[in-house]
């Protein structure tokens, strides 16, 4: 993949029919990304008569909304991952390729890779998703690292724990205080988590194994710029979602805008908090998907489609997901969540069936609101279905239902629910490992 | 840990009674290591009336015999490391400290970590284990990694599931073939297990998730300098491991010394064999313990012990596990594997809890040969009792139950037999990530 001199064909291997620059008989679907998105749209595509190449710059499709469970040391990477190769192993119409997108070429149908190789397409779906946006302040990310990729996560789980070991080792009393505080920018639902976990790690989880310190003295601070937590849920739960994180221990600060970030700590209105881990949920930015097309986009990146998905002037390609800025009927955007991207690629998938059948498309897309689920900790998360809101034990047991059952992979479904049976009786995490790197 | 303006002393951390450099009431043993020999000395002083203070590089106690299944994908790190800290959680005497030792001050008896801290010590128990070695050829360490620490299993990883990935995306034969190709160095039991692991992640976990390969048609080579796979075992199991690896399609090259390993391939006698993915199974050194004490040492860095695991000349530093040549009663060093070293802690322990009491020390310490296991793939592996000799099914079954048995923590036996269960019931690999670093 980093052979320079690859040829520019997408494969020339004797035995399969592989899909050439020539164009094959069979139309070719190019969809990159394998997220939420792109995965529901490969799959939807399954049993077409068509050729569909699937392009990730990594070999798994990853759960992300459990990704905060990784940085906690709750799960394993592997957990929440699975092969993009093995879940469409039995799609015989779909070919994986490990590989990175630099450029699209709009007028020659074709997907530029790192390393020179060119994959042309018929209909291309852009599936690229997100990374976290610091508004600005990208100087921040250094200190302030957000939560997207398997690596952060790691990353941060290696940062989280080796605070503590610090602290265990440090004298100062000020320095042992700012190590064993941790700061979370941003209170949306994996902000929320994420405090709500980082308390039980230092609650319930490490309680007992430090000698000069006591991990459950730790704060944990949720900083937030708007004057709510869960700001894309009703009010109401917002207020129950607080009231929760508060009995549990987390600090929240609300109308708080972080203006100020670095290795001392950081600074919210006139006061600085001497802090030594803090984490990025504020914001995020979609891929590079726009810069690809030269495409329209917002502020932050998203890539502006039409009703149908299908980029202004180019019905033959598809922007969904956290990529795209599609507009619901109201005016306001399609919320960046996995059930979102979903629909979008079942619906991009039905169009491209359509297409090919000569049948009517099946109109514009439509974000069917499934209801919002966040939890806050043990027994404890807030969840909205329109007609009906919870909170409390029971959204917790929905929450943490809904999302196994999501869970691509019967294995990891029930690795999954073993951890957490695990984690709720013995208050301990399993993934208590500081890796990558000397200390 | 990395301040450098750290204080002297060990901790002055008010609470708890932290020990200092100012010699405490009681005695202080620190052991370096918490491998199989330094976590079994740790606990076998637990109820002593001495302080532990257990010094590692890392915050975990790693089971390095099933490394060789992260690195195959079958096993995730968490699951085969338990984090020191939560081992010795109830053995209040044990301080557990994250940090790196950089010299050793016989002298002063104390111990000196990276950023200059002391800690001093009455008795010094070194159990720092072995890393790879190449025998003159340190430049091959690149090229053919070794399989001792987490990173090193998961670096290994990335390497074989990318073979697979740029052999999918490459057009040349030739190429293709230089990477479907894998050379395991050395047949002792980690290169048998790695060999065996490997057939199967090519023939079975990945075979129809590919398009343009067959990756059944995966060459695996075995190639081992001395007469016989498995040396350390008897000739008859040799022969049957042999058999068996064959019967697996295992490509098993016998007196065959590698005189050359780079990025084309090795050089086995005068053949050259076009390899992309080499792995290190050949040979050990010893941890820089020997230059630490300034000790006499073999020629794989081994520190030449007395009939007590002590230093010559110093009764309060012992030298335990992979770290200490101790020779047995005819002459052969005691070997390098996980129940010498364990045999070793609790001998240790014992000297040092007979030391205060005033009791009779507990005499030389003998290495009792409790049968060697190594497993082949699966249904296959062979077993050497002494009294009983053991291959196939039952010597697999043994080996499974063995490895299940001394893992440390319930959550982790749990969860591995699931793995396995699941591993051989659906014949695919739960931990096929290909993580750190872009592609």
């Amino acid at each position: 993949m980093q052979n320079a001199s690859a040829p520019a064909t997408l494969s020339s291997a004797p035995a399969s029919p592989a899909p050439g620059n020539v164009s094959s008989v069979r139309p070719r679907i190019v969809v990159v990304g394998a997220g939420f998105g792109g995965l529901t749209a490969a799959r939807g595509l399954a049993s077409a008569e068509l050729d569909v190449v699937v392009i990730d710059r990594h070999n798994y499709h990853l759960f992300q909304p459990l990704l905060y469970q990784v940085a906690t040391a709750a799960l394993s990477p592997a957990e929440i991952a699975s092969p993009v190769r093995a879940i469409l192993s039995r799609h015989a119409n779909a070919t994986v390729l490990l590989a990175k997108v630099v450029e699209v070429d709009k007028e020659a149908r074709e997907v530029l890779l790192e390393g020179g190789r060119r994959i042309s397409y018929d209909t291309l779906i852009l599936a690229t998703g997100a990374r976290h946006a610091y508004f600005g302040h990208d100087n921040w990310e250094g200190v302030a690292p957000g939560l997207k990729k398997i690596e952060d996560a790691t990353t941060l789980r290696r940062r989280i724990l080796l605070a503590f070991e610090k602290a265990e080792a440090e004298c100062d009393p000020a320095e042992r205080r700012a190590l064993l505080t941790f700061a979370v920018i941003g209170a949306g639902p994996t902000g929320v988590e994420l405090a709500g976990a980082l308390v039980e790690l230092a609650r319930r989880a490490l309680a007992g194994d430090f000698r000069n310190i006591d991990t459950r003295s730790s704060r944990i601070l949720l900083v937030e710029a708007g004057p709510r937590v869960l700001p894309s849920m009703p009010k109401s739960l917002s207020s129950k979602a607080q009231a929760a994180l508060e009995r549990l221990g987390v600090e929240v600060r609300l109308a708080s805008p972080v203006t100020e970030c670095d290795r001392h700590g950081i600074v919210v209105g006139t006061e600085r908090i001497p802090v030594r881990t803090i984490v990025w949920a504020a914001g995020v930015a979609a891929s590079p998907a726009a810069r690809w097309l030269g495409a329209d986009h917002d502020r932050a990146g998203r890539v502006k489609v039409q009703a149908d998905l299908t980029l202004p002037g180019h019905p033959e390609i598809f922007v969904i997901g956290d990529t795209a800025l599609a507009l619901q009927a109201d005016g306001t955007p399609v919320p960046g969540v996995a059930p979102a991207a979903k629909q979008q690629g079942h619906h991009v998938a039905r169009t491209i069936r359509a297409r090919l059948s000569g049948a009517a498309p099946p109109g514009p897309f439509r974000y069917r609101n499934l209801g919002t689920l966040a939890t806050i900790g043990r027994k404890s998360a807030v969840a909205d279905f329109g007609f009906v809101r919870l909170s409390g034990l029971l959204a917790w047991l929905l929450w943490g239902a809904v999302h196994i059952f999501f869970l691509i992979g019967f294995r990891n479904r029930i690795v999954v629910l073993l951890e957490w049976l695990w984690a709720y009786f013995t208050f301990k995490r399993g993934a208590r490992l500081i890796t990558g790197g000397e200390m």
